[in-house]
């Protein structure tokens, strides 16, 4: 079975999620600056969903590239990844409107526990279709990254208890750690290949 | 004609009837879980939907693999399948909201039905254009859950009015249906092959 | 410039047009069959909708199916056709909320009038780039029905100030003509090759 | 890394936010023409946003075509490219609905002013990966018209404290030029070619 469709749908539905999460951006009745602020922390939880769900986009490109063919049971993995993506939008806006008080954090990081752990599952359904010796396990390597996210996910979710910008800082961490240190390693890599 | 756009407009139509059913997940004012409660049938009735639509785009997939090209009819018997599946979203969220009462869950019922109904033209009209003797009629076969599927809805809807609990057990089973047993006969021809 | 793009943004546009139609079904309060009835209306502008709307997506898969290139020109007729048709759920609500009274229904005629002027915009446009003697013109023909749907959308406009049921049913005769009467010449031209 | 996910995301977000504004266009209760009133100036303003969104896309549609491969940084700039992209939606309703106050329209300005900047540095990434001497580059060249805009933008800003409606002219002039004067160009090197 080829990898067209299952790419088609999950581009369809990642680009419906991360789009109507700015629906909850409600338009403000009055024109002065002054009526935008209640909305700040409505945005600044849209800007770090929408950053999640693009590295999820992101990954699932670079997952993909390396796939060659899919079977049912790789369909219901993805599909089982994007259930729990759809559900950001609604956590997403519950831990806005609510100025990331405690419990709409804490749900926050376990709506980010799911699809990781959901990730991970496609990705062990990926490696048994295509096996261990593949060009997707070697693209895969440890996945320390994944790993490292889970981890502090589930830290973040009893430390919101302690104190919610606790468990905030957290997924920016994890944002941060999918977004930066890739291109050290990349520029590490290549300055080693010049020596 | 190429089947090229049939499916990409199937996906994105069903890539959007998946994902607008979370906006019936309205953000509570509460910042509590207590105030997430009144949002569980809401919830339940929307993983039985994500469930059936996966099914639907599961098997739509399938289908058209097996396809190699496509006519007006068949344009007409796809788009016939999607209306009824666009209707999903509007019952899934008037059964959630009047926590599976008996009215809505037998509502739901036809809603299911129709769809049903529809996939099966769709699978006739497919066969018309390619011959009983091509590789979609074997890939078809008696299409035996697709048949007990519209039975058990059928039946759903007068249960209903018996218990509605009668008929949501029944939805649930038409769902296992479909995600569970083909890996069994996967299994059973698997190792089949193998003596 | 090749037309993939332009077919899938115009698939992602009616995709979503066709389905966020629904959102306008608003789930009722009542679980009885009794508070679905407001609902008959919208329900009715919707189908009549949902069915152009496909008829547009169809006519314009059929039209790119003998398109060989584009241009900017052709870009811009494009985004136009689907500016026009964005407006469809817009008025298919007013029509269907206020009981397809005498304005909402003359407006619809417009809203219908609209696309069909700029469908025939962004067919000159293609047939200026590909030439009187392209495949693409021998597919078009004359465009009777093109024309004829032209004419009765603008006679349909005033006419809905008689009666908005004229109107109403010269709307539903367009569709029937798009829907039907291509299977008669189908068929005759069939029975014509095998005499 | 091949192009062709980027585009097919690309392409469904741009969808979803053109068509999602037409939903601030909410159905009056009345049903005669004065009850539309109200909607002119939302409806001005999802106008130009249309044209602007559509202005986006097509500047894209053609980049991409120059596009040979891609990598994570381009990946991240068109990523980051969609995000300012995806608030034009709430700027155009809070202009809109305030009937183009001040404040408003120079938030649009902003709204405007950030996607042109990121649309520049996108560029700058597509040129760093394919080299200078590459078509994207030549197809670029000096991009005198994003540059311009980009000024544009950020006069129109301050002048919208002047008066709203020279900000609202600037915006329409920018949109005018990536509309007309292309094809004057075309022309007359269609005429310079002929000689």
């Amino acid at each position: 079975m080829t990898k067209g469709r299952l790419e088609a749908f999950s581009d369809g539905v990642l680009a419906i999620i991360i789009t109507i999460m700015v629906l909850e951006l409600k338009v403000p009745h009055g024109d002065d600056f002054e009526s935008l602020r209640p909305l700040i922390p409505i945005f600044l939880s849209y800007v770090l969903s929408f950053i999640y769900l693009a590295i999820y986009w992101n990954n699932h490109h670079h997952l993909m590239q390396a796939v060659k063919q899919v079977n049912g049971r790789i369909l219901w993995a993805n599909v089982h990844l994007l259930f729990w993506l759809s559900l950001i939008p609604f956590v997403t806006a519950w831990m806005g409107e609510n100025h990331f008080a405690t419990r709409p954090v804490a749900l926050y990081g376990l709506a980010l526990l799911c699809p990781a752990i959901a990730y991970y599952i496609l990705t062990r359904a990926l490696l048994t279709h295509h096996g261990e010796d593949s060009d997707l396990a070697k693209a895969l390597g440890k996945d320390v990254k994944g790993k490292v996210s889970v981890v502090i996910y589930a830290s973040a979710i009893p430390l919101a208890f302690v104190h919610p910008m606790i468990a905030c800082a957290l997924y920016v961490l994890v944002a941060i750690i999918w977004l930066i240190p890739d291109r050290r390693i990349e520029r590490t890599l290549g300055e080693h290949h010049q020596e």
